[in-house]
């Protein structure tokens, strides 16, 4: 065969910083990050793109960026800020990514400039997805400002909008610049946005980190109380267990395996059949009870672990099921979720269920009849603890 | 500083093959490299993308196509092919890019599945573009059917379609599963076409290999009178060239340096500026022939050897100047290149001019008062070559 052999390799890094005030005049860090990426005699740029609700919460915030950046001899900052709408209408709109875009144009923004994007998950999936496909990719710094954002989606390598309802259908695989995650921002969220990130810590305790996971039962009754160095441990914990998992695998995902997204399958589609009213984190608790219940029931897990898990979610204050969940027929809509979730990660279908808590164990098929009698159980789960908690 | 460091690498290859009658029963190549991919338990897609003028010069391949996949055991043919318009407005108008994305929806094309594009570097870009955003990217094998594409854009890491008029301005590095490069192809190409693929042979030349250059003037009449050895053998060299470049140096350009964009400021300015009806590489060619001689007005190449390269591009039946490249003025609108070419490369402005024959050298300001004697040189070039071509 007549042929030539192309073969190469690109290396990614970032660090994921941790840190409150980050534009403080005080605070360096940000700073010093641009610093180390100056380059002689050229002036980078650098737009924020910002979620509206941290607008409405941080007043001040507009303000205390033009300040941290004035006369700075690394960047020059664009004045105007790129407000775009929070939670995951931002990525079913296309009007949002349009708006970055065309800010990137008539801002000039190249490659070696900068875009921020500050807000929740929806946010930065969108501002990364835009800096990805300008100019074959502009760097991006993200500032998460949820729980579920700065301890699994803003820390990882992909980004993504929605087309046609389906979550993530367009998107990249972009490792960011850096990433700072400034605690002050959580301080605001409402209970149900501060619980729903909690999730995504259970499910990589539970897929990664049996030390993990014990801790985080210990510490459910602070974690709902917001206390504040609980959740700071909470953060960089599934933070690091991310970035390890990332960093040591197949970060671009070439394979069909992705054990991050226990209890994704049904969430996704939740999340979209709710048209979005359930929350990731909340539609992923609900995935993690059932997929749970499931691996108990298919003989993998023990039946007092799964049950130990579902009662966590609860104490947590995360729901466990939902009127979309009461899978009672093999033609339930949540069902093409599975569908759908493998062919978005490609080749064969590939679901990660438990063996034990702290290790996954991943099927290529699912039972539907056993899945249904998972949600069942559920469904009374949620009956027999509503009761539980109306006694204390 | 309180921080998680990420560190990886990814490692991407693939082959370029030559080979003719792609599809032919009797051609096992396509095949192969299929199976050499084949996962047990799955059987993957392939969606076909293909220019509407090899549509139009080629009305057996899409049954040919139909045959060839009849049966396969390896992938499952999506019978629908997708058409695009050929050409530069495939890329312009944004109803391609959606045409292309809802079928890779409709048809259920995952990240394990195959998109092809068969067509000129256009669509080949754009049908790059679409597989990379989908699904965060799934695999596309690329069949060039003009010079420039197998010579050149079919071979590298790179895709994109334009935005508010501005070449690339949304693109993707993804280097392709695949690249088959069918001779065949080219024999229905009109002389303006097959001309254009061969200014980026001259333009990589002239920065890489001398030899190679030495090679063009030799075989110049052979070229144009479109003798099949002479350009498969200026098609391989050429894609040598570009395969050693990208896989050798930095594949997703994160420095500002871009050796094999000799040429290129003036010539994505100039297409834009004339609505496209200047080929890309009809623009190249004279990009070329205005920085060889800004080369040699700098006192950087010696004179007669820029004298020589122009003299080698008329000879191959290319333009090497155009009414919107008389640089009369310094607000001259091509000179608005610069800065877009700036913009996208990204960081300090870097521009490659040419030493030797062979040997390129970088420079980080042009001298606009020398670059408009340069274009009026050509000019004068251009008639006066009118004249001894009259005189033959
Ligand atoms: N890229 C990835 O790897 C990845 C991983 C997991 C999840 N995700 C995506 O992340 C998204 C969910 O992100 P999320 O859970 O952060 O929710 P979100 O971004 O949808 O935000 C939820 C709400 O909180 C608001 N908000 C944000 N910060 C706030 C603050 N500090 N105070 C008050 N309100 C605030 C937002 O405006 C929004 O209304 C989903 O689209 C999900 O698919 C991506
Ligand atoms: N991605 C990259 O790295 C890269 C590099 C260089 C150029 N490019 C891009 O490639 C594009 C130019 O590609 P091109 O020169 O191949 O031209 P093209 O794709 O624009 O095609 C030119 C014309 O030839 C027609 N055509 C294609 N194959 C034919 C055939 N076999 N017979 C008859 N007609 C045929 C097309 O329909 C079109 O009308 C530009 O958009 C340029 O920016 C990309
Ligand atoms: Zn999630
Ligand atoms: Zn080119």
């Amino acid at each position: 065969m007549n042929y030539i052999q192309q073969r190469f390799k690109v290396s990614f890094e970032y660090k994921v910083f941790f840190t409150e005030g980050l534009f403080s005049s005080r605070n360096p860090i940000f700073n010093e990050v641009l610093k180390e990426d100056h380059q002689e005699n050229y002036s980078k740029k650098i737009l924020f793109v910002i979620d509206d609700k941290i607008i409405q919460h941080f007043p001040d915030l507009d303000k205390q960026i033009d300040d941290y950046f004035a006369g700075n001899e690394y960047v020059q900052l664009i004045k105007e800020k790129i407000i775009v709408a929070g939670g995951e209408i931002s990525k079913n709109d296309g009007q949002y990514l349009e708006k970055v875009i065309d800010a990137v144009n008539r801002n000039r923004i190249d490659r070696h400039s900068y875009i921020v994007g500050i807000g929740g998950g929806s946010v930065l999936d969108l501002t990364g997805y835009a800096a990805a496909i300008s100019h074959r990719g502009i760097k991006v710094i993200r500032i998460p400002t949820t729980v579920l954002s700065q301890n699994d989606s803003g820390v990882g390598v992909k980004n993504g909008v929605n087309y046609k309802g389906k979550k993530n259908f367009l998107g990249t695989f972009a490792p960011p610049f850096a990433v700072f995650n400034d605690y002050e921002f959580l301080t605001t969220l409402d209970d149900r946005d501060w619980r729903s990130g909690i999730s995504e810590a259970v499910k990589v305790a539970l897929i990664k980190d049996e030390g993990f996971y014990q801790w985080l039962e210990d510490h459910a009754e602070d974690l709902v109380n917001r206390d504040k160095s609980s959740m700071e441990y909470l953060i960089k914990r599934c933070a690091e267990l991310h970035v390890e998992h990332i960093g040591g695998g197949d970060p671009f995902e070439f394979g069909s395996s992705r054990p991050l997204d226990f209890g994704h399958w049904s969430a996704h589609k939740l999340e979209q059949l709710s048209n979005f009213d359930v929350l990731h984190g909340e539609a992923v608790s609900m995935g993690i009870a059932l997929d749970s219940l499931y691996s108990a029931l298919a003989g993998l897990l023990p039946q007092e672990d799964a049950d130990k898990i579902v009662r966590l979610l609860l104490k947590m204050g995360l729901p466990v099921t939902h009127e979309l969940m009461h899978l009672d027929r093999i033609d339930h809509p949540i069902f093409l979720g599975l569908q759908e979730f493998r062919e978005h990660l490609g080749g064969q279908l590939t679901i990660m269920l438990l063996k034990e808590i702290g290790v996954g164990y991943e099927v290529h098929a699912l039972d539907l009849e056993l899945m249904m009698q998972a949600a069942q159980k559920l469904q009374n789960f949620n009956q027999s603890d509503l009761k539980l908690s109306a006694q204390c």
